[in-house]
């Protein structure tokens, strides 16, 4: 997971195909080869070592998908992250999650508005997941701080942005849950955001958006939680308010429109049956060997254009198992690009 | 329809039933005494006279139910007001409309919003439609008056309530419609204002409602939209101020969250159609005359608690024809009472 071009997706796929870590590792030199690259250069034990004692020395631990506490719901995500990072009370992950996510530069009505609801879905037995962000994430964390409260880093478990949220994520080593998926030590960077918010709708049942300007991050959220499976709901404001305008237009979208906690209670309450349904991450694949004729069939259906993996193994005329053999190897070679929705395209030579 | 205890059901049934106003006037006392009541004091040729006098000079005129200028939309209630008073620019009863209500104590923003969607609206070749109060109604008229506007006042048309309102209302004589179901010279009463706000929803094609609280009269007029197949819109605000939780409620039962004029033209166009259906507001009915057993056993299934006039049809197992006569008979003599959705009621004797 931390050998360089290998994603969640493509971490996923060498684990069903070659049954463990360690023989995937052994594959991947061959496997790029074939894909018609160069072997990637592989993190080593000495490395995974080092960053295994780091994060013992944190006071946090791992968590691996599809392995014991790791959240059931965030495993149904085709990208879900392989490793994560938490540091604090682990018995929140066994309780049913909502989201709260909203705007930075939130107006003071609005953050009274996140503490408050977060404070009554936490007495509703609902743990509050945000992503110590300024704004709605604080105030979210902070209305849920005594019932309990997850918060999602983009960086490392250790790392505090933005800095004024130490004594935030402190408390929240004690008394809530920290959870990352980069490597202890890493600063967030602004690609991180994305990856941070796709965990914070997938640990949820459902994600509440309050305050989102158009374009905003919190809908990309919102679009991510959609994009899942799980509720949107959203906060409305006045459309003079352009804060408003994001979280008016997912409600015209469908999203459902919430003013208090029992409304964000009758829309989950009927979803709780769901989280009891195991998932299955590391389905063992055939290890079909392809011959080199589906190599060139796939690389030629390929293009910058990113298309459904599903229609290159229709229009392969191969089985599925040898398209995702080649795919997986042009993907070690450096030479695909995974887009949401099970989209591929190869990248630029 | 100016005789006491005749509502506009019961105006309608006569008509159909007895073909003109003269025939239904003359056969009034013995219906009445068959239902089991003294006749009502009809409203004499003299008083008609004065009214229609009265009429003339103030320049208005009357709309009859079914005829000429008589709005299309509004003739499809089943209350549909049999006579309607205007005085105005009558061009206006020819175009698309729009009914915007709300608070009387509305916000300084939500006028200004207000305002500016009527005046979009107007420029997108709709009329605005509401009910010269203060507040949310007089910002609509205000924002249409250049482009057309019609106010519905509870009272008669050439009365100014609230007082402050005449300069708009004069206003509106001369570059809009004043449009009333109460003779001239009524003074609104608390009893008048659904009445109005049927004809309000009843006249548009689509009702929208800015900032209500839970329980105000703006809620009721969208009610009324909804019961009349029309589309309910609402502009949302923050669950914080009580005067956008009546809006936020209609949204998440149903209601459209309007944002923009836009919003409101692309719910509105797919309806446009519609428009152009004929009603057939006096559809002839047969003059069964039925046998004394009906009576009784309608009678029988009545009580004080409302009936769809469909059960009781059903469970005499007399024709429609002969139920409706009686229920006539029962409504003429002061024993009947008619609720919203076609249910009726035996009054305490």
């Amino acid at each position: 997971m931390r050998s360089p071009g290998i994603g969640p997706v493509t971490f996923r796929q060498l684990i069903a195909r070659f049954g463990s870590a360690a023989e995937a590792l052994a594959a991947v030199p061959d496997l790029a080869r074939r894909g018609g690259g160069s072997a990637p250069r592989l993190f080593g034990r000495d490395d995974a070592e080092r960053e295994i004692n780091r994060v013992d020395k944190l006071g946090a631990r791992y968590l691996t998908l599809g392995q014991g506490l790791y959240p059931r719901l965030l495993a149904e995500l085709e990208d879900a992250p392989p490793l994560l990072m938490v540091k604090g009370d682990l018995a929140l992950l066994d309780r049913p999650a909502v989201a709260m996510v909203g705007a930075r530069n939130a107006s003071a009505a609005a953050c009274r508005f996140a503490r408050g609801l977060a404070h009554d879905l936490g007495q509703q037995g609902f743990v509050v997941v945000s992503g110590l962000a300024r704004g709605i994430d604080s105030a979210a964390h902070d209305g849920a701080l005594d019932s309990g409260t997850i918060g999602v880093v983009a960086g490392g478990v250790d790392i505090f942005y933005p800095p004024e949220n130490q004594e935030r994520q402190t408390a929240m080593y004690e008394r809530g849950l920290v959870l990352a998926e980069m490597p202890p030590g890493t600063e967030p960077r602004a690609r991180h955001f994305p990856y941070r918010n796709r965990i914070i709708a997938g640990v949820a049942s459902g994600t509440i958006v309050i305050e989102a300007a158009p374009k905003s991050g919190s809908l990309i959220t919102a679009r991510l939680a959609a994009g899942a499976g799980r509720e949107v709901m959203a906060v409305p404001g006045s459309p003079l308010d352009p804060r408003a305008q994001g979280c008016n237009q997912l409600i015209r979208d469908g999203a459902t429109l919430i003013q208090t906690a029992a409304d964000v209670v009758e829309e989950l309450r009927p979803l709780e049956t769901r989280v009891e349904s195991p998932s299955v991450p590391f389905e063992p694949a055939g290890r079909e060997e392809p011959d080199e004729s589906v190599l060139g069939r796939v690389e030629e259906l390929l293009g910058p254009s990113p298309v459904p993996v599903d229609e290159i193994i229709r229009l392969s005329g191969a089985s599925s198992g040898a398209v995702q053999m080649v795919l997986l190897e042009l993907d070690l070679a450096g030479r695909l690009e995974r887009h949401a929705g099970g989209k591929v395209s190869l990248k630029d030579a």
